[in-house]
């Protein structure tokens, strides 16, 4: 039998970075991973940035990355600058500026490493008890919904399956908690890894959304860690705000694989919307 | 009757940052903020940081600051490379590299913008049940200890009243928890303020302590977000880990003001101690 060519993943092909004859990095940004109004989402933007990061390392596994979210990213040619840091047996260090053809839209400190499947020697965040994927809201809306996830670029590329639980704003009925929860997983059927994880440490709706404000909350800046290396299959994320003041939200990020394993933790402090 | 001057804060001088003639910024590194070895606190460093970083921002407080900690720094003459970037009415960003005698030790990304004392419209997170300070652990080892704080000059510089609940391992009862609470002030007497508030976010020994895992465990990367202005008075910091695995531990640190507000959050990603 003649092997056929594999599928090549949407995400991957969208996250691509490729070095110019000048010696520099550049990436295309695909303007299917919108969150609306042109503006690209910014785990979509962490994956690029750490491949970036990637291209001089001697590590293959972003484990720790922060960005300041600059001005919003649209989608075309972007540079990517990366300045490289020490780099050891254990660790490497990088920064990373991602501009657009008006400059610098983003601005990255990432540790990469290798990650390995070794189990957790002490782990304090089990996940949550989650309504099953299939009985979780249909992905898309049926016309059931009060307030449906938005069409936007970003969930087809992300199925994202909201727990009912945790999903009172979208039949009218917010929560007390800003607090949400969904299993994700790449549309392309691609499986997670450590840059999806960093897709899918942004991926949900403002968990502001929760407690019926709704509107866009900009991520000023956001911390990923990456933990182990995922298990194929859907990864369960939780959202949740822990304080809300002067306008301002943070927003903590657990992410689960399928085998119920803590695999990324994020946190970011975004705008409120108003 | 004459003004007299008022006493200046060691914390404040310490932490000074200065524009020479040619136009850059530099620091002269107290040995006195150290934490063992000739190495300094991270988050003394965080505030020499952030002081850089307002130099040219038109918001007076630090709100959101990410650290990648590529080599440890020791005393002495460093320089702040301030690239500025974008700075608006609500927040200003910018990114600043701290260079010792050997070159770039600190990468951060930082976020300036103006904090108020407008109560929280949500809050999840209230201080724990910590023991009062004065029945808190003695701040000099009476020889009780069996295993005292070590005295290195942060201890010296930052009061520290570890509480008993949580400090087992100091008496060779570890926990199962790496959990860590204590109050903590500024040995001067300078009331807090969000520059002391990143100071205060790594200014626990490791979390791992607690679980009888002693030795160091540097920090890798350090995202804080200072929350409120602190009211005068102690802070009650604690400190937790939440998943140790693959020689990797995160620390979560919550940070409360004398009225019991939450004014900071921090989380970081460090080596696990041998």
């Amino acid at each position: 039998m003649p092997q056929t060519d594999p599928v090549p993943s949407v995400f991957d092909a969208a996250t691509a970075v490729t070095r110019t004859e000048g010696g520099g990095l550049v990436a295309d940004l695909d303007p299917g991973w919108d969150v609306g109004a042109g503006v690209l989402n910014g785990g979509y933007l962490l994956a690029v940035v750490a491949r970036a990061a990637l291209v001089g390392s001697p590590h293959p596994h972003p484990v720790a990355l922060s960005a300041s979210f600059l001005r919003a990213t649209g989608p075309g040619p972007a540079a990517l600058a990366v300045t490289a840091g020490p780099a050891g047996r254990t660790l490497a260090h990088s920064s990373v500026v991602l501009a657009g053809p008006d400059g610098p839209t983003l601005s990255a400190q990432v540790t990469t490493a290798t990650l390995t499947g070794e189990p957790p020697a002490y782990s304090a965040a089990p996940p949550p008890e989650a309504t099953p994927v299939e009985r979780c809201l249909p992905p898309v809306d049926d016309g059931s919904l009060a307030h449906p996830l938005p069409e936007v670029g970003l969930r087809t590329r992300v199925h994202t399956r909201l727990d009912p639980v945790t999903a009172g704003w979208a039949v009218a009925r917010p929560s007390d908690e800003p607090v949400m929860r969904a299993w994700v997983r790449l549309a392309d059927g691609r499986e997670p890894d450590p840059l999806a994880l960093l897709l899918f440490a942004d991926a949900l709706p403002p968990t502001s959304w929760a407690i019926g404000r709704f509107g866009w909350a900009p991520t000023v800046q956001l911390q990923v860690l990456v933990r182990a290396l995922p298990a194929p299959g859907w990864c369960l994320v939780e959202a949740r705000a822990s304080e809300i003041a002067g306008g301002w939200l943070d927003e903590d990020y657990r992410i689960w694989d399928s085998t119920g394993r803590l695999v990324a933790q994020s946190r970011q402090l975004a705008r409120l919307p108003r």
